[in-house]
């Protein structure tokens, strides 16, 4: 199949006058979901989406869907798309990409007056940043129950999904059913330097990595850093040194490409002349295979066993219960995209997705598929944020001939 | 020698009613250094010097001095003391228990018409809890400079110091010289539980703990914390935690009873699913042996680049200068301590002091000698702060019968 090239200066300029909607004076972006910039954001979306000859609708979720409709219409859609709200001073890549170069595909095909069989659905999804609201809802695991959590924007979830269109009381509407989707497609910066590094052109994301997290409270004694010698000491941070030391470890030494984090300590009573009595930490865990995490989790509780008794001290630790399972992409998706990439002669590798996306939700009722760009120095949620030029158009070009095959494959 | 045993029903006595000066209501006592309190408590302990038959003077730096003359007053007086200011919320028996049973030791001499060859001087130091600023002065190692610096009173050190009765303006006339003074001894509680855990009665310091800090700051790589590899990271948290061990390592692994600690963390930007790109820490490290602190941290800086290169970070360390020296205290003096231990039946043990007292100051212009008697669960500075009164009853008839000694052996 030829490669079927997007009009790069189109997709741009979508992609420099969306970055202008909420910037911020160091040159970030800032479009909280719920907010006038989010939703002057999405205005300016939908009038790009409809130039592209697709039609328009806010699901009751406050998702943004723009369809065109296939040769068979009976079909069900292919999905492309991702979000365009931000994180607090963000970058103009993350999210915006994806929505904007799925427009750009159904706009070239527009402009090239080609058909597909699948109807093809370009969607925005809301609240990305605030925890993929809109593809939970999508997915059909928001419940009523957390439409009254508070968001950044000051409005409650259902507050803001009032705020974008939606309509929050008929929320029970927006799930999709396993089989309505024929297939999710994302294109994504990589938000890591991992394809930087290696100088490969484009990401295959072979699944997306479970998140779980746990607040660690580790007990000993606040003591006198003088008079306490070392063998009587119930030193809390040394606990905390060696179970930070033993995350990295079993993160480090299992097989795979699953991560270890602690990034938050709190040390007290914290004077260096008082021997710290209580630590608190959250460890986090993701890993692209199903039981991964509990593996891991399981081996960092077991040598807690030995830094307890080592340290004098007690561990506890209770999960958040993030429910962010690991979500596989799958090989028809990956196929497609590494195909598409061969055809453009564009360098690419198999490789997870450490950050959560909103494809994952969809896993569960539809094939998902993701496409990664290199992001400059794996820099992301920042105003440093860059992908080349080059690599705009690459994700572009891979994700119109990733959607044009999957079209071919999927029945 | 036969045991001369002090009135512990009085010792007790000025005990409890010297902790109704600036009681708290959790039971604690607060007479901060230059507070009415700390007035109020040392208008106290003046009128009980006067009853016991001491001379009392302040000197211009604010220690509050009663003398007893001796047979031959030509010679240099035996000073015993401590000190009467607290910390924030403290205790009952830090530094009051040494002043206190000092008075009694004088007091029973008194009632007893038993003289000494030395004069006595009975010493409540200045603002101990503060630096041991009082001590320092009468070592001669406090400068016109520092009074200008600030107090937990609110007041300057100038300031504070006028206000309980010193001369800030001829501070330089309380340094006393090498030889000046005969020998200095202190009761102090342990204020940790080494004597308890052993189950000993008195405790015989053979030196007090020098001690040093350095300001530590590990330069790692902000970065997500799900798309960054374990093998690409520059985490700085990891740093952190081989670091506090080596600290560990090193205090515990080096013979002697040196102590190291890290009580102190700031882990930036602190998230949970962010590595950390910054942390900051304090090392502490406290050893009896003139060269002991520097061996240690040469030991644990030379680890730092192993440190370094495993996690990509750097690490810097600013060394704080306390300047406060280990101070070995006397043959002389524990041989008097261990003695009257002895002859009194109760169970003695060389010790360090991993504390710092103003006998520390003093250990370069005479003498120094120090007893410690248990605190209870080792705790100090806090309202919980206990010694029991059999424990009370001892230290001061191991004080007295100490002096007693002293006043024998020295010329």
């Amino acid at each position: 199949m030829p490669p079927v090239p997007i009009d790069t200066p189109r997709l741009t300029r979508m992609l420099e006058e969306l970055r202008e909607i909420g910037r911020t004076p160091d040159g970030g972006v800032e479009r909280l979901a719920y907010t006038d910039a989010d939703v002057a954001g999405r205005a300016q979306v939908a009038e790009w989406m409809e130039s592209a000859g697709l039609t328009v609708r806010i699901d009751t979720a406050g998702n943004m869907i723009g369809r065109r409709t296939g040769t068979n219409d009976r079909l069900p859609p292919i999905a492309i798309g991702s979000h365009t709200d931000t994180v607090p001073n963000g970058g103009a890549y993350d999210g915006s990409l994806g929505v904007l170069a799925a427009i750009e595909s159904v706009w070239t095909l527009e402009d090239r007056a080609m058909p597909t069989r699948h109807p093809i659905e370009v969607i925005n999804f809301q609240n990305e940043e605030g925890g993929l609201h809109g593809s939970a809802a999508m997915a059909g695991t928001l419940s009523a129950n957390d439409l009254d959590r508070a968001t950044l924007s000051g409005k409650t979830l259902r507050d803001g999904i009032a705020f974008i269109g939606g309509d929050p009381d008929s929320i029970q509407k927006s799930p999709r059913s396993p089989g309505e989707i024929a297939a999710y497609l994302e294109l994504h910066v990589e938000q890591g330097a991992v394809l930087e590094t290696a100088g490969i052109d484009i990401g295959v994301v072979d699944g997306i990595f479970g998140v779980e997290q746990w607040d660690v409270t580790i007990q000993g004694a606040a003591n006198h850093a003088g008079t306490t010698p070392m063998d009587q000491r119930q030193d809390a941070l040394l606990a905390a040194a060696e179970l930070i030391r033993t995350v990295n470890d079993v993160a480090r030494h299992t097989d795979g490409s699953q991560v270890g984090t602690v990034g938050q300590i709190d040390a007290r009573p914290g004077a260096p002349n008082v021997i710290a009595g209580n630590v608190t930490l959250c460890i986090e865990l993701r890993d692209g295979e199903p039981h991964g995490i509990r593996r891991m989790f399981d081996a960092i509780t077991s040598a807690c066993a030995t830094i307890e008794a080592a340290t004098n001290t007690t561990i506890e630790m209770a999960c958040r219960e993030l429910g962010v399972l690991p979500a596989p992409t799958h090989p028809t998706s990956r196929s497609a995209i590494a195909d598409a990439a061969r055809a453009l002669d564009l360098a690419h590798q198999l490789m997870p997705s450490g950050a959560c996306h909103d494809a994952q939700n969809l896993a569960p009722i539809c094939p998902i598929g993701m496409i990664f760009v290199p992001s400059v120095g794996g820099v992301s949620h920042s105003p440093e944020e860059y992908t080349r030029p080059e690599d705009v158009e690459n994700g572009g070009n891979v994700l119109l001939g990733a959607l044009l095959r999957l079209d071919t494959a999927l029945d």
